[in-house]
């Protein structure tokens, strides 16, 4: 496949890490993730803004998704420059240097039985 | 980040305030919820207009979301001009004066265990 | 609003009715549901064709949605010209004369506790 | 309806099988699956192209969809050129020579409850 699909600007204004959960870990740990797949022949280089209803907008959190594949990214796991609050209202702005198709989703474990949420980002 | 993204009239045909819940407030109270991200350099006005089945349409409810903020706001919430029933089918319509993305999702906790949904809404 | 929102044409690949439930009936009843936002000033006309995997369309479906009203139809109640088989695989299509918006959901009462998922519909 | 509706390119950036199950099969064996709608008079020829985080693309995986019908592809049964590693993350391209619509969804039943997400898939 030559073709490259997906936009180079994302939205998602729903964010929200739970801040606990059930079952083992790091499957069942509640997660919030953005899904990234880069089609493209060339690394996709990602810069990530997070969103908060009281404060300035943090980042960019920068990431790269090599050439033909996919990274599913936990903002759990974002760190630099700084590691997203849990139970706190957020969102993210995704951009990229090439074109990517995001999509949203979360596990909830903090009872004994997960929910599961998903959605296409907003493209641009 | 000087880029304005999203549109400034959105929609979301599924509405359902459920009228129990379980565990914990207010993390677990059952709500359904309008996400909205507004990356501008503006306050954002946003009205909300609820559709219903039977009768007349309700609001505007007017809400603001200053300069690159994120709000996430439970229609449980929403008083005026009047609360909006729950165990009742409705619809809404949101618009705005600069672009903002929009996403819906609900926690229904009605049972012992949570359910989760969410989808980006509908844009125009 | 005198705006009217939404487009003519929607589809929903994604179609199954689960053949039992648990918890109350109408709330927890396993179901599946278009719900259907009309904005304009005038009556919707709307037809729904049902798709599957092995036989010939079926349908169609008439309903209408008042001006400015919605209506969150579950397809369990489609009843002519035949009601749809349950644990089938379906998928549907959704017409109307005049624009509106479409979303998708199903509740999942099958286990103890409810399972949810929604998207907003294909819009062409 | 004589319309065909859809595109032919789409992507599905989060796919994930989950690797155990509970409940009856193969209503409630853990699943993820790619629902497909070919509304148009002739047989769709689709191929799916699997994108992981680490390794080459994999397929394509050869599908037809008969003219006016549906199909539920579960990516738990896709064998030819390899199965899906279970526990990987890995994302979905989908590509017909005829217009599609297409969505995603998955029923997770590792733990005693389903879960459920979905979404449409994004078309370019």
């Amino acid at each position: 496949m030559n073709q490259t699909i997906g936009k180079k600007v994302w939205a998602i204004p729903e964010g929200y890490i739970p801040d606990w959960s059930n079952g083992p870990s790091p499957q069942m740990l509640s997660h919030e993730t953005v899904c990234i797949l880069n089609t493209s022949k060339q690394e996709a280089r990602v810069e990530i803004m997070i969103y908060f209803s009281d404060r300035e907008p943090v980042g960019p959190y920068k990431l790269t998704i090599p050439a033909e594949r996919t990274r599913h990214i936990r903002f759990n796991n974002l760190e630099n420059p700084e590691p997203i609050p849990r139970d706190t209202d957020y969102a993210s702005v995704i951009q990229s240097n090439v074109a990517i198709v995001v999509q949203h989703s979360r596990l909830d474990s903090r009872q004994a039985e997960n929910a599961l949420l998903t959605t296409i980002a907003y493209a641009q």
